[in-house]
């Protein structure tokens, strides 16, 4: 049955494109990776001109490329290399910052090897240049999230080097880290403690 | 014939790996194109821990891959996709930088067609969010160098915009840009106009 405004319009029922179902900034993650996550609310930061930070794409190493017309190449062999970097960088009030986003099944601790060597050197290097640089972890199970700035994770890495635990627990993360609580536009405003711890 | 010094030591001629020829930080860019050069610039800025910047790895569509043993994937299908920022970003001291690199074969004046509308997109709003965000140009036949600021590059889009000349001439370079001459180590000392102008 066509259901009609009492003016006697039509209702068109709203039907979400793909497009406008990328911008649904609720509460739920609906089963998003973190990195899904994070990109949503960097779409949200570009869009508000709140800060611009953007993924950067996988190194690939291409190997072989066929041309089948002049105009288009298609890459035939190739294979996938190891970041030397972290995953997110941008800026924010003219700030440089950089991160990495880590998600964990573990309901107790954050293995470290969940992170590479090379991304806590960049980090440092980062870090060392003054650019504000830390973690982004979500235990998936728990649905919960911590920016963990990198001086607190540095300190983490050196204990596990010097053979200390190969984790960082839940409850040193509850007093190292800040909880990210998921909100509404973004759902996880992570700017805001870069904000509140830097700016 | 063996030569050998006066103490009898054999003369070993020094001769050059891949990886040390990469770190030449020599007057002449021996047919290097301006991506390379600003690779060995960001090479030598990190190695002297003076700025953290790397260039943005090409992005691609992965299609297909192929998983021959349990360690390895062999990508078997695959596009380029149209990059949505610029090629470069990092930090200096704290400061975000983010610029894109070009070289034109042209005598007498830099093509904007050079240049992507997404790419001018992008730099604007890394300029309103305070990054030092500029265009480097090499004119490959004069072997000349310019740091264009934004702001300056977005003079001459916008004169194109508007029904204007579709390029910036020499002489317009001369006046709007910020000349590099080549130097030893780095060649391409673009850091130090960074500094100069915003530091």
């Amino acid at each position: 049955m066509a259901i009609h405004y009492p003016n006697g319009k039509a209702y068109i029922p709203v039907t979400k494109t793909t497009k406008e179902k990328k911008k649904d900034y609720s509460f739920s993650n609906r089963g998003k990776t973190l990195e899904d996550e994070i990109n949503d609310a960097n779409e949200f930061y570009i869009a508000q001109d709140i800060a611009v930070i953007h993924k950067k794409p996988i190194p690939i190493q291409v190997v072989k490329v066929d041309y089948p017309s002049r105009s288009s190449a298609v890459i035939k062999e190739a294979y996938y290399r190891t970041p030397s970097t972290t995953d997110f960088n941008g800026v924010y009030k003219g700030k440089y910052i950089d991160f990495e986003a880590k998600e964990t099944e573990n309901r107790t601790a954050f293995p470290l090897k969940n992170v590479h060597l090379h991304q806590v050197e960049h980090m440092r290097k980062v870090s060392k240049q003054s650019g504000i640089t830390f973690l982004l972890v979500r235990f998936s199970a728990l649905e919960r999230y911590f920016y963990l700035p990198f001086e607190q994770l540095s300190l983490f890495w050196d204990r596990m080097l010097t053979g200390g635990r190969k984790s960082i627990a839940l409850s040193e993360m509850e007093t190292s880290a800040i909880e990210i609580t998921p909100k509404y536009a973004p759902r996880i405003d992570y700017i805001k403690i870069v904000n509140d711890l830097n700016v």
